[in-house]
């Protein structure tokens, strides 16, 4: 759920989008690609997801800049077979190279019923749940998975191996709006723990290790040569599965694809070079389309999901909680509030937005 | 991994799967579909997943008698389009359902690159990780998933209204073994708090629930009107990351197939009577699987998972522990050493043989 920062500084949503484009189309970026990349990062600002969009705005324009993005990839099926293909994504950024994969994978299950498209050579896609979305109008399960930055200890591992790895899969119900699950597979994000240490406070154990392994409070102690764990943390809360989990992610979407897997995943950082050892090309992704009508009439399978929504949301609630939610919920309650009243920004957001104007020359609307 | 139990009853494996097979064939099971019934459990026996094996013989055995399990299905496919289907098991055994509709998934898959069978009116089918593992042998990634009788709590509820619902997914390497991933989306599985209860011990929080949605200690509060809490446990340890895997699974299970969902699930278990309401019929699974060499040279891939497991095997372990093991390295452990020593079996699991022997009139073969 959103925190909204007392200190935000709000922004008209059709002003960050416009920013965004701009910005990309400044790095020779195309147009259409330019506007597409920016509706990916829109997404997330618009849902809540402050740690995907446009705040990651400057990292995307730093890499464009130093030349390790390629802004005008000629992506390409690479291989394929009925239901199945894989693409090189040529090095453009995920947030293009991503909706174009997504909607192959769609594509694929109109014909045969599933979809499924592994990329290599790309980049970071920005939040996962953007792509089973896409599919939903179709009335298409959408499914995605990225892997990642190396961030996170396998199981009984003290150092970094895998990254956060998430995974997202749509479904649509009738009357109900969509069930849009959307999650990586560490304990908790990174930036849960960054929060933390800015704030000045301690996190719970089961979140991170520090450098030697050891269960830490100190956020401090994990970004400095630490580790975050899988979900589900420790051998009681069953870490091994959480890694299970981030395995999966991993193989599904770097070793099947020919990407970097594991910790050669190439860094979506400025400051982080790639790793020597690459073992693959760029980072991957997996995308995965079911047709409804292949399964089940689509019109009974969705008033199934409506009910299965009412009878979770009837569950009997935890005391002191506010009870049984549904995958999407919080996401589309914050677009309800971020359509009226526009998007909250951090200020070291804006401050980052200021910067890539200057460098760039593309004016930052002003905010509400 | 396996933990012996100094009474346990050593028996040859060969024993168990022709008394498994005879007492399947004595519900009037065909021999052929009794001898695949028994294969499934053996597998868990074998492999050291002790609460998935003969040990739920007298469960399935207890159903083949009231008539609440059909010995002689007409299992039929109801729909489907180019890649997916769907398949009612017509009230059969799991055991016998299960690997028939992984083999339609694994012949899709070699036709148009993947396949994906959703199955309604099915029982439950044994361990998970069965299936995945079938495909491996024909150059395809397999999954496998299953719903289950209610027994975990949605994240922020107070009362059981999924299953432990687990996914498998198998990968081959080269030189190398397979990569076999098969967890529930459970913290723990409901075996471990029974265990605990036996013991007098008691649990760690983020276990499990009280009947009032307080979190407890106490395996008896638990089994006495409680319920598991999802893989994370609690808000501090990302619950609803659980809580979203036991939705996908059901949704995909249940729901895409037309079996009953979440609450409705048809409990395993004679002494529990279905829910009186209806939403689906039996419970669901859903199976499938990918073409290696519709992404990637199969060689290729197989090398690079190699590397993988070597990678991640070198990972700087966790101070006081194992270290970094490979998802499926358990049970070839416990196969290896079960094949040269026997299956131990718990006093009670062989007491629970011998009231079907005295039943059915098959012979329990003395044990080693």
């Amino acid at each position: 759920m959103p925190h909204p920062n007392p200190h935000s500084i709000i922004f008209p949503a059709e002003h960050l989008r416009q920013f965004t484009t701009r910005v990309f189309e400044h790095f020779k970026v195309p147009p259409a690609e330019a506007a597409l990349a920016a509706d990916v990062l829109a997404y997330s600002d618009e849902h809540g997801i402050d740690s995907h969009g446009i705040a990651r705005l400057k990292t995307y324009a730093d890499l464009l800049k130093a030349g390790r993005i390629n802004p005008q990839p000629e992506i390409k099926i690479i291989r394929g077979k009925g239901s199945v293909a894989t693409v090189d994504g040529d090095n453009g950024l995920g947030l293009v190279v991503g909706p174009q994969c997504m909607e192959l994978a769609m594509q694929k299950a109109q014909e045969f019923g599933s979809g499924w498209v592994s990329v290599q050579n790309t980049n970071h896609y920005g939040a996962a749940g953007y792509y089973p979305i896409m599919a939903l109008q179709k009335d298409l399960i959408g499914l995605s998975m990225t892997n990642t930055t190396k961030g996170v200890a396998p199981f009984n591992g003290a150092e970094k191996m895998l990254g956060t790895t998430p995974l997202a899969i749509a479904f649509p119900a009738l009357t109900e709006p969509p069930v849009v699950i959307d999650f990586a597979s560490s304990a908790v994000a990174y930036g849960k723990v960054e929060i933390a240490r800015r704030k000045g406070e301690k996190v719970p154990l089961g979140w991170c290790l520090d450098k030697e392994g050891y269960p830490t409070h100190e956020p401090a102690d994990m970004m400095e040569g630490g580790a975050l764990l899988p979900l589900g943390s420790d051998v009681n809360g069953s870490g091994h599965k959480g890694y299970c989990l981030a395995a999966m992610v991993d193989i599904l979407t770097a070793v099947l694809s020919g990407a970097n897997w594991g910790p050669f995943a190439v860094p979506f950082a400025i400051h982080v070079a790639p790793s020597g050892q690459q073992v693959g090309k760029g980072i991957g992704h997996f995308f995965g389309a079911l047709d409804i009508e292949g399964f089940r009439d689509k019109t009974e399978f969705k008033q199934s999901l409506d009910d299965w929504i009412h009878t979770m949301r009837s569950t009997k609630p935890l005391p002191n909680s506010p009870g049984v939610i549904i995958p999407g919920d919080p996401e589309r309650q914050a677009y309800a509030e971020r359509m009226k009243q526009g998007i909250p920004l951090h200020p070291e957001v804006v401050a980052s937005l200021e910067v890539i104007s200057d460098y760039t020359g593309v004016a930052l609307a002003k905010p509400v």
